[in-house]
Parts: structure tokens; sequence; C-alpha cells
């Protein structure tokens, strides 16, 4: 087995720019690939390369990460004309941070291992915040062998990995964390609406629920931003839609009823109707917002 | 105003019973009343006494607490009858912990201010565990005065007061925050049931959701439940489906949409039918796992 | 029994004061009454007279027809200080044509059969067409002898009479079908509006349908109002999401799941907070027509 | 262009096994071929012949008509190894009579379109009964050339051909007319369950169902089903449930917000979780009863 030394990073987005940093920091060689090119120019300062291609990529690395928006550029980077498939050799890793759908995850590591590359699906949750601090949350899905392998990739861009399970566990667990998040954001967003409409302060909400049993860091992240108006974003509305559609369709698949991913998926369906799909999924609440015309306001 | 030594507790169910034995440890005189009278036999071994009738109750106290499961008990402790209206004389406190209508605190609070008896609602949170020790959270719908009066009492029983606004605005928070705990915990079981069902380790959704930036020590409290398949019931899916039907029933006279409210008032609708009325919460996953013929289980 | 010869009627909205009318035409003496007077005035030149209030309305008639808006206003209008309670007398009927809870029925029933006063919950459907040319169905909850001496009535406003069960079973029917009618209308609507923005003719959606084995005349109905964006009130949206309300609530009480029921009670939730209360329900697909910045047109 | 002389059926299921028939009625030189070849043995008596692969079948023909279960399965027929494209000839027509997602329909078009043979989506309605007799409702999209030339194929199946825009659109019409049906059904088995639960006749339900604006030749039909628990499969709740995940995610990337096929999805996903899969849509309700502990019953 070869040591890993040279990285390659497809997808450089919010969340792949900065893990291609990370893992520059921590002493690999990366080489970089972005879709539009343009993306790629603020890394060369950093000492990052560029490749033309995936498939070009492919030929210069010992591990290639991917961290793309969705199943179909995956698809592409993969196994397109100038996919990374076309360039690979006996021996190598790839890795796939993006999370798209456990078929193409599966259908993927048995197109790789065919040709002798360890694929692991490895989503990360902890967003913006955490790829650029190097603390995300890995959920890997692979067999022990490749996980050991690439353990040095994942400290690099990680604080903590967690095994799920064979290939397709991680992307399982994180579709699943995915609906969670969207539930939480969602029935917080209604008692902060419910509340602020009804007349009391939205604020004694929040501090009801963090001097709760319930309470959760992530209520003083989103109610900061909701209350502030402030929704830059962290993890759009187009993406966690997506993500709460491939979870539907995945428990559909398991014969596993999910009532509130149901209602969370039709839920983004509005807000990307009402024209937020590129912002925050804090900005949902704005949907209702206006609506209602009411803002929610402190008092 | 007179100095709170004789404190009435009428309701003395899960919550109510614990809360009323802090009351008498706090120092306390105490006058309690329950619907069906053997529940309070256990409590006059610890030197609480008991009235024959609310009325009666009514006459002998400084304030009176209130602990009922629904709004039609309230209404019968209350107005009914032989209820407290008939036995109260002015400068009494009523304070209510039930968690009821919007509607029903307000025209409460009129029934009594006209009596010269201050209402207050103060809903808790906190579950059995909480109203055992006497950490219960306290959200107060009243205004500065009749807080003030009722601190001794919100002490005796809680460690977190806080004030939201007005009559039923305490009310009104803690409909808001059962929304929340639904949706929280329905969407964590939609990830432990899609996890075990499609062979990956339910722990390692748990890790993952803990290891997270949505992490929540309630979390832990229901994974532990699920896994162990240990129902013992802190909180019943027929008092949440009570409080879930009073949140939208109140967002919708406010013009405020709640798909998530309005999903899990439906998710509740389908545990009760499945006879799980009386069962914890945490019991509701085990309706679809009936139906999905699987069970939840570590690997 | 005496013969029915003078029936009052109190509550003249859209469906009250044709149904009136149609009495009067039939050969009934009648007398009405309503909220605010000024609905009454219209009527006088048709030869019905006016009662001051609902009190002196009942000492006046044979039987009393009510159809009112919702629960709080028939209260009234029954038990309240002018209320017909206080001017019954042995041997009368009262027939409520509104749509209300099926406690509020079941109360009142008893509260007026304790005077001797047969009570039947009677609600229409057929919308303000049929209300006009009385060609209304009416559900009747009711015992049979009380049924046979209101069949006269019931002729004069409706032209199917179908005995459901006992007092409360015509509102359990009529909640139900207007559960089934919300259904149709936002299903047809969803069609209407995917089918338009993917730029098919939507006129074709409507030819399938109604070409199909589950058409109805209702969707040419609501296919030409929505078509035309002509949303003259038949059926308020407020009036609708009241009967939702209704009804999921009724379900819950019985332990009946309603999924659909409950989805349409939030849709129309939703289409309040956008403003719609007091428009046709065929209205509710412009709450998405906004939201998407698409309206349906014909190609 | 040639005349339509021979015409190859694929996929001999409920629907397609008799549409292969009444083609051979009318006058078509039929070649079948079924996934499973034990289907094609009972259509060799009245003449049909059997090709052994869709690469042969394609090489006999005039014209192809596949009518199968899935995306999955029309993919394999249509472009697998042994797929029809390897079999083509310019100035075929490809008539797809399955329900299948818009993206597949578009992209064999394009397949197919470049081989020189003509696509066209033609879903069909009407279930067993109309497959049998030859009265289907075909919804078709095509470019007018490919229809006209269609035309004598849809005549031998159906009874009705309505044109609803390009490749795709007919997908698109018989998708949200799916949606359609499914909340038809669920709001009327809501009505059923609910009055039959409270006491009352389920059939008085029907009878204002049928005797209203909104009723529907399909309440009769489903009705009886539902009274007998006569569930014979017309339409199964698998294929349904397939249906609605293409309408919702369909719905999704047009940006239309769908509450109501959302909330049908995961009420069919209910079903499937609870082995209802291969049953008619009708056999739906009894999840409901089962839960419930009570069956609809007459009185």
């Amino acid at each position: 087995m070869t040591t890993l030394r040279r990285v390659g990073f497809l997808g450089l987005g919010i969340m792949g720019s900065r893990m291609a940093l990370n893992l520059k920091k921590k002493g690999f060689e990366v080489v970089v690939w972005n879709r539009t090119a343009a993306r790629t120019e603020e890394l060369v300062p950093h000492g990052l390369t560029v490749a033309a291609t995936p498939r070009e990529l492919a030929a210069q690395v010992d591990a290639m990460c991917t961290c793309v928006a969705d199943p179909g550029a995956l698809e592409q980077v993969a196994l397109g004309p100038d996919g990374l498939v076309h360039g690979t050799r006996r021996g190598q890793l790839l890795i796939d941070f993006s999370t798209v759908s456990v078929d193409l995850v599966r259908s993927l590591a048995a197109a790789f291992e065919a040709k002798g590359v360890s694929f692991l699906d490895a989503p990360v949750t902890g967003s913006k915040g955490g790829a650029e601090k190097g603390t995300l949350v890995i959920m890997v899905g692979a067999d022990e062998a490749a996980l050991a392998r690439a353990q040095p990739i994942f400290q690099a861009v990680g604080e903590k990995v967690i095994h799920c399970g064979p290939v397709g566990a991680g992307t399982q667990v994180k579709l699943a964390g995915n609906g969670l998040i969207a539930a939480m954001l969602q029935a917080f967003s209604e008692g902060l609406l419910l509340t602020s409409k009804a007349g009391v302060n939205p604020q004694a909400f929040i501090d009801v629920v963090q001097a709760s049993g319930f309470r959760s860091p992530y209520f003083d992240f989103k109610g900061k931003q909701i209350l502030d108006h402030d929704f830059a974003t962290h993890f759009s509305v187009d993406l966690m839609h997506k993500d709460l559609s491939l979870l539907v369709d995945n428990a559909g698949k398991h014969g596993v009823p999910t009532p509130s991913a149901a209602a969370m998926e039709q839920t983004y369906q509005l807000a990307r109707a009402g024209g937020l799909g590129s912002q925050d999924i804090a900005a949902v609440v704005t949907v209702f917002e206006e609506l209602m015309g009411h803002r929610i306001a402190r008092r």
C-alpha cells in the first residue's frame, strides 16, 4: 500500500474549498479541479495545483476526494467522458464527501472497486464553520481496511470520524441527520412565528427551549440568524431540499414511513417555489413571514 | 398583601403529586385535592392535608395551584358546581401549571380577576424527573406584580422561571415548545428506523447526531428509551396529542402556518389509533415498527 | 303535533337568505333574524317579517331554523342572553343547517330536548346555487319522528334529504364530505399548477380527468373558476378551514387517522395566512401561483 | 411512411396483456415479449407470436409498444444489452404506455429519435376494465406527425386520445391525474372510516357524496370495494406509490408545491410498510382499520 502523499480534490464550493485548504495545511500535496475554473484560482496562491480534467487529476494522485452539489454532478465527475474512472489506477482511494443517493454511492463503489480503487462514502456535517476550522464530523461507509487507509485525510478535515457500516451507510446516516436538522429548524421557526405573531417575546421562547432538556446549540445559532434576519448561507435551501428528497426516496425503498421528512420535503419545496433556493435554510421562515405579513421581532 | 403560607394543590398526577411534595418540603402548608381520592392518600403521611372539594380547598389557602390533564378538567375544577371560584376570596393567587388552551387561560383569568384573585398561567417542562427534583422550567404568563408574589411557589418547584408576557403567554410558549419536542423526537425516530432497517447500526446515527451542532441531551434520553424498548411514561402520547391539537388550533387563530406541528398532530393521532395513548411519547416509534415488522436493534 | 305554518330563520348569509326566501315561496310564513340587521331589510319586500331577537322569534314560530357561520355564533343565537332557548315552547322544532362541531350539536340537542323542543342537525351541501334553486342536499341527524315532522321544511329548501343517523350524524357526514371537497380541489389545483408550469395545456389535464372514471361535475365548475381567475365566493376559505379543523378534531376524538384532512387543514391555514380567508376555496391555488410567480394559463 | 401492420408489445402485465389482445382483435399482427416468459404463453393460442428479446422484436415490427412496471424496467427493455434500440430501424414508432419519469421519457425520445424512430409517451387510464374493453383514455406527448401515425394503434386500445403537448406532456398529465385519484380515494376512505367508527352508516356518506356536486363514478367503484372488503387488484399500491414519488419529484423540479401529493406519497408509504404493496389501492384503508381495530361496516 502506498502512503497517501498527493491528494486530489474535486468540487470547490463552500465546503470543498475549505477542506482542500486544510489538507494542504496538514502537509498533503493537493491537486484540485472544479467545474467552473474561476474557483480554482483563489487556491493557487496557497500552493495547490490545478488539473485540467478529473481524468488528469486521477493520474496524478494517491487519493481522490469529491465534494459536489448533487448526484448528477458526481456522476459526471466520476464516470463522465473525462471522468476520474478513466485516469485511475489500482490501489488508489476515492472518498466522496458529497451527499448523494445511496444507490449512486453503491454503483460508484462497484465501478471503482472493479478497477482496484477503494471507495468510501464520507458525507460530513458541520457546515461552513466546521469545514473552515477542520472540525467536521465525518460519517463513513466503508470496509475497515479502506477506513484505516483514509484516516490521515479524515483527520486533516474533521475532528470526529464515525464508522457507520459498509459503503452506503455513511450516506444513510447523513440523510437521516439532515432530516433531523430540517425538523428541528422548522418546529423552532414555527415557535418563533407563533410567539411573535401572538405578541409574546420570541426570545422568551428561545430561553425556555435552551433551559430545557431539549436544548441544543443549534437553536442559538439559528435563533440568532432568524431574529437578526441575517441569512448568510451556511447550508442552502436547494441542498437541503435535495437531501430531503433523497431521504424520502431512500426510506421508501426500505419501506420506512417518514411523516416528518415528508412534511419537511414539502416545506422546502414551498421555500424553493418562493425563490429561496440559494439562501440559507434559516431563511425558510421568511416564506411564512411574507405570507403572513408579519416579521418576527424582538420585543 | 398576605404572605403565602398555605398553598392548595389540585391535580395529583405524575407531575402534580411531585410538585405538591416539593412545596411541602420547602415549608409551605399544603392542602390537596384530586378527582380520584385514592391519589391523595399517598400524600397524607407526608403531612399534606386533603380538602373535600375545590371550593373547600379555596377557602383554606392563600394560593391555589392546578395541574390537571386537559381543558375540560381544569374548567370543572375552577368553575364547576363545587369549583374554586365559589370558595375564593380577594387577594388570593391562582397558578395553573397545566397546559390548556390560550382561550381557556384567558377566560379563567377574567373570571378570577373579577373576584380579586390574580391568575397566572405557568406551564412547566422537565417531565417526571424535573417535577421530582424541583428543577422544572416554568413559563409564566402574568403581570409583574402577580409574578413577584408567586415567586416563592415557583422557586419551590422549579429552578428556572421565565416570564413570557401577559396571561396566556406562558401557554403559548409551552405549546410551541411541545411542538418542537414532538418534531425532534419524530425525526430522530425516523433516523433510527431507517438506519436500523437498512442494516446500519442505529447507535452510529445517535453518535453522529450527538457529535454535531444539532446535538441535544434529549436524544440521549430518548435514544436510550427506544434502543432499550423501555417506555416508562414520562410524557404520554395522549397529552402530547392534546397539546399538538391546541398548538395547531392556536396557530390557526393567529394565522400562522405550522406544517411541522400539523404533521406531528397527525402522527400522534396515528399512534393513538394504534392504542398507544397512555404510553410515553418515545413509544410512537413502535407504531411504525409494528407496521414494518422490524424492531430497531443495536448491532 | 301542530302543523308547521310559521317558520323562523336565523342567519341570513349567502345560504340562509336564499333558504329563507324558498321557505316563503313554498307557502310558509317566515320570520327572520340576523346579527347585522341590514341583511333583513332586503327580505322584507318579499313578505318576510323581522324579529328583534332570537328569543322573540322563538315565541312566534312553530319551527326555528339556524344557519350561521361558526360554533360561537350558533351558541350565542341558541343559548345567549336573548337566545332561542328563552323563548321556546314544548312541541317546537329546531333545525340547524349550520356546520358546527358534533359536540356542540349534541349539547344543543340536550338543552332543547329538555324544554320539549326536538333538535335536528341538518347541514347542507350545494353552495350558493343550490340554496337559490332549492336543490340542496340535506344530511340529517335526528330520530325518525323529528325527521318526519321536518320534512316539509326540508322539501322547501332541498331536493334530497338523507337520514344519516341520530343527532350529530348529519354533522359527521357533512364534515367528512367537506374533507373530500378540499382534497379533490387541492389535488386538482396541483395538477393545473404542474401542467401549466411545465408548459402543458392545463385544459388537457381537465379533459383527461373528465374523460376518466374519476370525473366529477365539480372539476368543470372549479376548473372554469381557476382558468378564468374568477373567484366569486361560493364557499369561503375561512369556512372550509373551520370545517377541516372540526373534522380533524372530531376524527381525533374517535381515534381515526386522517392524513388527507390534516394536510388540507394546513393548506387552508396557509391560504388564510396569505389573506384569502374571505375568498372562494378555488382561490387557494393563487397562494401557490403567487409564491411561484406563475399564473395558470390556457395555451 | 410505411403503414403499421406488425406491432410489437413488450410488458404483458394486467394492462399490457389486454392491450396486446385488443391490437390483435383489431387486425394487427402482434409480436410480444415479456421479462417472464410464462406470461407470453397464454397469448400464443390467440395468434400472437413471441420474440426472444426486445432487440429481436424490434427487428420484426413497424411499431413497438411498451407497458412495463417502472422506470428501471423500461430502461432495460429500451436501452439494455438486448434492448429495442439495438434492433430498430428508421421510420418505426415507439409508443410507451407505461408511467415513468418525465426525465426518462425525454432521454428515451432523444435516444430513439437519433435512430430515426419517433417516440410517443402515451400513458393510459382506465385500469383493468378499460384495458379489457378497449376503452382506455390515452394521454399523448408527441408531435402532431407522430400522433397521426400512431392513431390506428391508439384507436385499437382506447376510446379517447388526448394530445397533451410535446414528448413528456402525456406523462406529466398522467402523474397529476394519479395524484388526483389518490387524493379522492384517501379523503373518501377517511370519510368512511370516521362515519363508520362514529356509528353512522357509511352508506349514508356515500349517498350524500353521490347526491352532491362533487359526485364521481369513482366513488361507487371504490365504495363497493371497501364496503365489501374485496380488494382484487385494479391498480396496485406499489404502482401508485411509484407514481406519487414521480409526481412529487417532477413537481419539485418545476418548483410547484404539492401538499396533497406529498401527503399521499407518505400515506402510500405507510401502506407499503404495512405489507399492502401488491394489493389494490382501495386496500390502503385497511392499514387504518387494523391500527384502529375497527372495520368499516354497513349498518
